[in-house]
Parts: C-alpha cells; sequence; structure tokens
C-alpha cells in the first residue's frame, strides 16, 4: 500500500492567528518536516471567509480561496487542518473530510467538547486520524501526553489549569491582593480577557477541555453540561491572605479522577499548596498534573495559548498525520481512543477537604453551633482560626478547615449554620486538593 | 513494503527492575498495544546473565536465555529492547542488532552519551530506528518533547533537574537546614543514593543526561568531559538561608544554551527563584524547562527514575518502533536527529548573575576591597548584604549578588580577594539563573 509520494498537501481551513502561525511553521521548517515524514508537506489551498484581508507573508496568494468546493474538490489534498474555531462549519468540514478519506487535524476545543466521540467513530469508520493536540493547552504536549499513557497505563487523575485568562486573574489577585473586578477590567485593557469574558472566567472554557482531555485519560465521552463548573468571580481576595497561613493558594483547576465505575469531572476554584509545582505555574501558563498509575505523577506546563505555541501543536500533528498517510496504515493512533458514555459521581458524593470561611456575629456560641452542625453531617475538623474580637456587633471571619467529606453532608452543614441569625454573609466555600 | 503482519516479536536484552516493568507492562495492555500498532506485541526472547534469578511472573521461563546467540539468530525478532545498562557488552548488542536491520530501543544514558551520535549513524545507515526516551528522565517525555519541538521549532534553552538523588539531598537541606553529610547517609540507608555515591551527587550522571538532551535540543554530538560539571558536595546548608532572604533557593542544574554559532553547557548547583516552577520540583523528582523559538517555555515533570516510569517510557518507544516497522518506512523518526560536533562556550565566557558568600574579619575595608576587586573586572554589584557585626576578630558573612558577568571576570576578582588577608575560608560561589 505504501507508494513513493511527492508530497504531502495540506488544506488549511480558516487562517486566523494560528493559522497564519502553521503555514509560517510550515515554510520555516521544510527541511525537518520532510525527513520526519518521509515527503514533503506543501499547503495546497487556504479557505477563508475574507480573501482581502492581510495575510502572514509566507501565506501565497493564490492558495487563499473563500470557495469550500475548490478545497475539497481536489483530489490531491492529503490532510486537512481545521483551524476556524466554532461549531459550524467547522463541523461540516472536518466530518466532509473524513467522508472522504482524509486526515484531519483540528485545534478546536469546543468542537472536540461537542461531538469528539462521533467524530472519532467517524475517523474510525474511515481508517483516518484525527489529531487534536492544540485544542487543549496550546503549545503543552498533554494530549500526546495522555495518548501515550494510554497505550501502556492508565491514568488515575488528572488536576489541570486550563484558562491562562483565569490563571493570569488568579496569579494578580494574589500578588497584589486586589479584587477580581478591577483586574478583570485591566485584563481586558491589556488583551488577557474578552471584552465578553464570561467563556473563561465562568470556568466554561475550561470545562470543555477538561471534556476532551476525559476521552483520552478516561475514555469518557461525557456531555459538557453534565461536568460541575464554578468559576472565579467569587474568589475573594481575602481568601488568599487567609490561605497563605494555611501554607495554600488558589487556582482554578479542572479535575477528573477515575472512580471505579463511575469518573468525577469538576472544574472549580481550589486550594492547593502554594509549594506545589501546580502552586506555582503562575500568570498565563496552564499546567496539566497527570497521575498515571505506572508512570506516576506527570506535570506538564507551557503556553496555553498564543499563535506559535498552538501552531507547534498543529504541526505536530500535522506531522504524524502525514506519517501516517505516508505508511499505508493511517488511523492507528486514532482507532485507540474509543471513548464511551460514562456516568459521573454526583457532586453530592465528591470528597474533599474544605476551607469554609464564616462572617459571623461576634457573640458567645457561634462556634459551638458552627462545628456542632458540621459534626451532626459527620463532618470532621481539622484546624479551626478565628479571627480576634470585633467592635461590639461586627463580623469577625472563623475559618475552618475539614478533613475529607462529602459535598452532600457540607451542603447540609451549611443550610443549617446559614438557618442561624449569627452569619453576616453566606459562608464561603472553597474546596482543597492534596497535590 | 508493508505487509500483514502476524505480530511484533521482541527480543528484550536484560532484565532487572526495568525489563521486568517491560514485560508486564507488554503483558498487562496487550489490547491497547495492539490496536496503536496494528498488530500485537510480544516477547520472543529474554537475554539475562544469570538464568537462575526469580523474574516477574509475567516473564515465561522458555523466554529467558543467557545466550546471545539464540536471541540475535532468531530473524523473526522485530525489535531488541536493551535495558542492561553500561557500555559493553549493550554497545556491541545494540550494534549488532541495527546491522541485523533490527529496530532498538534502549534505556541506557550512559550509552547514549559516549556513543549516541555514531549509534544514530548506524541507525541511519540501516534504516532502523533507536529510540531511547527512558535514557533521559525515566518516566517524562522529555525527549519526546523536544523530538517534536525538532521539528517544526528550535530550542533555545533547557534547564533541567535531572537526578533525583542530588534533588532529594538539596529538597532535605532546605527543609531541615541539615549539612550534605548525615542527608548523603540517610538517603544511602534509604536506598535513595548509591553505596558509591560519586555518579549522582558529583553531577556526572547530570551531565551523561545532558549530554544525551544536547544531540536532539542543539543537533550537538559532544564530549561528556568536555561539560563542565560541579556536584553538590559544596552546597552549604547555610547558603539555602541565605538565598531565602533573595526569595531564591538551590537546586542541581543541567543546562544548555544555543549560543550562535556555540553551545553552552554547564551541571551546577544555581540559585532559581523560590516561586519558579522549577524552584518547585522537589524530593526525588525530575523536571526539564525548555525554551522553544516558537513554543515558547515548556515544563516536564515527573518521577525520573523507577521501574514502572522507565518501563512506561521504554514500552511507548517500543510501539513507535514497532509502528515504523509495520508501516514498512522504519527509520525515519530517527533520521532527524543527526548530531554534529559543536563547540562549547568556554567557562569564562559563561555569562551569569553569582551569588557570592564571604567570611570575612570584622575590620574596616574589607568590604570596600571586596566591592573594589569586583569593580576592577567590571563586575557590577546588585545586592550586598552584610550580616550583623562578630565578636572580636570573629568572622562575619558578606552577601554579593552580582548583575551578569564573566565566570573569568568573577575568577579573576575572586583570585584577587582570596589573597587578601581578611578572608577566613575561601570564597563561595553559587550561579544565579532566570527560570
Amino acid at each position: 500500500m505504501t507508494e513513493a509520494r511527492q508530497s504531502i498537501r495540506v488544506g488549511l481551513l480558516g487562517c486566523g492567528t494560528v493559522g497564519g502561525g502553521v503555514i509560517r511553521l510550515i515554510e520555516r521548517n521544510r527541511e525537518s518536516i520532510t525527513a520526519r515524514v518521509g515527503a514533503p508537506v506543501e499547503v495546497a489551498h487556504v479557505l477563508v471567509r475574507d480573501a482581502s484581508r492581510e495575510r502572514v507573508s509566507e501565506c501565497k496568494p493564490e492558495w487563499v480561496t473563500t470557495d469550500p468546493e475548490v478545497v475539497f474538490g481536489d483530489d490531491s489534498v492529503d490532510v486537512y487542518v481545521e483551524v476556524m474555531g466554532g461549531e459550524e462549519p467547522a463541523k461540516s468540514y472536518v466530518e466532509r473530510a473524513m467522508s472522504l478519506g482524509r486526515g484531519v487535524v483540528s485545534a478546536n476545543k469546543y468542537l472536540l467538547a461537542l461531538h469528539g466521540p462521533a467524530l472519532l467513530q467517524k475517523a474510525a469508520d474511515n481508517n483516518v486520524d484525527l489529531a487534536f493536540e492544540a485544542s487543549v493547552g496550546g503549545g503543552i504536549p498533554v494530549i500526546r501526553t495522555l495518548r501515550e499513557a494510554l497505550t501502556s497505563d492508565s491514568v488515575d487523575s488528572v488536576h489541570a489549569i486550563l484558562n491562562g485568562t483565569c490563571n493570569y486573574i488568579l496569579t494578580r489577585m494574589r500578588n497584589e491582593g486586589i479584587a477580581f473586578e478591577p483586574i478583570l477590567k485591566d485584563a481586558q485593557n491589556l488583551g488577557y480577557a474578552e471584552a465578553e469574558p464570561s467563556l473563561d472566567v465562568d470556568g466554561h472554557d475550561a470545562a470543555q477541555k477538561l471534556v476532551v482531555l476525559s476521552m483520552l485519560a478516561f475514555g469518557a465521552s461525557v456531555n459538557v453540561e453534565d461536568v460541575h463548573v464554578e468559576g472565579i468571580r467569587d474568589v475573594d481576595d481575602i481568601d488568599f491572605a487567609f490561605a497563605e497561613r494555611f501554607g495554600l493558594t488558589i487556582k482554578h483547576l479542572a479535575i477528573g479522577h477515575e472512580r471505579g465505575d463511575k469518573i468525577e469531572l469538576r472544574v472549580h476554584p481550589a486550594l492547593i499548596s502554594k509549594e506545589s509545582v501546580l502552586g506555582n505555574v503562575n500568570d498565563v501558563l496552564n499546567g496539566a498534573y497527570i497521575q498515571g498509575r505506572a508512570l506516576g505523577p506527570c506535570l506538564i506546563v507551557g503556553r496555553g495559548a498564543g499563535e506559535m505555541p498552538t501552531a507547534v501543536s498543529v504541526v505536530s500533528d500535522l506531522v504524524d498525520v502525514a506519517r501516517g498517510k505516508i505508511s499505508g496504515r493511517p488511523g492507528l493512533a486514532t482507532k485507540v481512543i474509543r471513548p464511551v458514555p460514562r456516568a459521573l459521581v454526583p457532586m453530592s458524593e465528591v470528597e474533599t477537604k474544605y476551607y469554609l470561611r464564616f462572617e459571623v456575629a461576634d457573640e458567645s456560641g457561634v462556634l459551638g453551633m458552627i462545628t456542632g452542625a458540621l459534626g451532626d453531617e459527620g463532618v470532621s475538623i481539622s484546624q479551626v482560626m478565628q479571627e480576634g474580637r470585633g467592635a461590639n456587633g461586627e463580623s469577625v471571619p472563623v475559618l475552618i478547615i475539614t478533613h475529607p467529606a462529602a459535598q452532600g453532608a457540607i451542603d447540609r452543614a451549611l443550610a443549617k449554620i446559614s438557618q442561624s441569625g449569627s452569619m453576616k454573609k453566606a459562608p464561603r466555600l472553597i474546596r482543597i486538593e492534596d497535590l
């Protein structure tokens, strides 16, 4: 089946910042890519919406077209690279490419989170590869690492910082002691956050990426709406100061756990040791801490976004898919990924340690009421810290670190505590992860 | 050239802890390995020195032989996996395998550091693969990441913690404020350090691994004896306390830099920010911080040694080599790695910032003499810290942090300072790396 090939021809779908980076890397690294693939890799077509927009200088005008029929009608194309983003027309294009028996590289986390299992099935049915390293963690090889682990190991858990905007905001909150809102505004001015920041700061972006990682880590096909998601809007800057006293810091984590017949998936702010490696992944960096059964812990850190890091991942995938094509046996690496629907552990049954902060009236008996309510639900307390004494009638903070307990038990205890007249504010809860 | 294959047959050379792990993983992950490779991977022979030694339960007695002719005389073997370690007979076996047109996986850093470029040439000449992920960093995919980067990016620098024993000792020195010697003894009792610890604590192990990484990162063929190497025996526990005040901590680093027509390679203790990610890679963990031109920073952390983590890397390589064999076009991934001799920047020209500690007589004019000697050599000072006042005639520490300066200038200044009668001890120098 192997034939001597002139070249591997690429149909690029989209040419925004990442697409431009891909063209640049293909042109600049011609020699090493040719050596690695065993044939030159060349751009055949670049499908865009607006042909008049300026492109990177390496993009030849004759490649550019707005007509999908030109791009998909060319039988000489071997691989399609989808860097458009969004659901449609990306999904139709990817499906069409695979139906034509062509491999696909996609950098589209949204597409993969929504339709990953179906697209992987379609790839398997057509004996083609579907590679998507760039869809999660930009330039860091997290999908590659999980895919390797999948071959000869199994993954116990993943703890990951997957959203650079959240990490940037939390890092500045910690370092500067400033609240969420002014830093978000600043991040928007600096271009680190979108004008409509909800996708990032409310955790949805991280949840989509977690769903993509779960296909590989846990062989799981999961609806992104079923993942428990909390963003960082409610993180209070004073919690950073309190966390510091316990040797902890706050990160926005996407967490996956193998739990027997179920898996646990959740996205929320979490307290982790400030001396942990993940606790020191700061600013816009992303990081994924993978616990493999045989491998043990493995942490990968790098730029989670940006033109060139993401383009490096796309080109790595392109080289792999091209090599599969050249070998005459494409699709093998993709067929290994066979996500099946898996049940999620209900949040009420998820067990972690908790940091609880209560703003209470400075009255006798309040601490006893709180610890009593927790005790009634079987929640055992590891540490209590009560701050000084407020002036008459003022509130004082009470901090509690619990031993591991189910979310359901904590929720019931907090409901009971909130009903008492002694709370000045709703209690604040942050889960603690041992890393 | 592609043919329908019954299976990929493996000749395992050596069956110590890593070899046992490899057999275990191959047996336990039969299904996923088969899916990934496109054919089952099975052990054909296990070459050992002592057939009577007990093996892992997955190792079938009929595989085991002490006769290399049985293992190399079997034409049905597709891939040899060398997990013996040491120079000979490993080198002869690897060469023989490649001469026979078979791919090789090696976990042998010593072999690769000494003969990597020649072995890679032999692999290219015979159109076979030579994979060696497990030779550096145990289970962490540092070679894989560099190999990917090599295809579509170039590496500017590598800063890596490559020796678990050094990292364990330094971590305990920092945390417990104890000196090197008692912790080394303890580490030996716990099995974290060898009875003859020189290979680890004097930096030679890290230097060998750096030479292997340099083949990939900088395309460099380097003699390991030409690399500047310092171990950790001279690290003083009081330097951890002083470092802390500057927000720094001490790690044993292997460092490589692209420097125009030369490269810079050095292995020594270094001060780095205690809030850097690498600064929090503790205990026996390894970590490699790679700075790619397009990729930006990428850090990989994990267990650098141990039966199962190393075996995971070996099996990942085995799967890759098997896929190359199955495709009918083996050797492509290996041919890309073409190390050539490259000149090293002489240590006297290497520029870093320095931490300098002087134990001086508590006399007036000493600080002026020190700063004067540094100034005469063009070394500019960033911070000075002089500790209290000693009792009559007692020594007091003077700490100096410099701006970047060439090692030659520092050496000349320190020689002049040492000649003065005011030094109670030889000055202590630790390089500072911005990470």
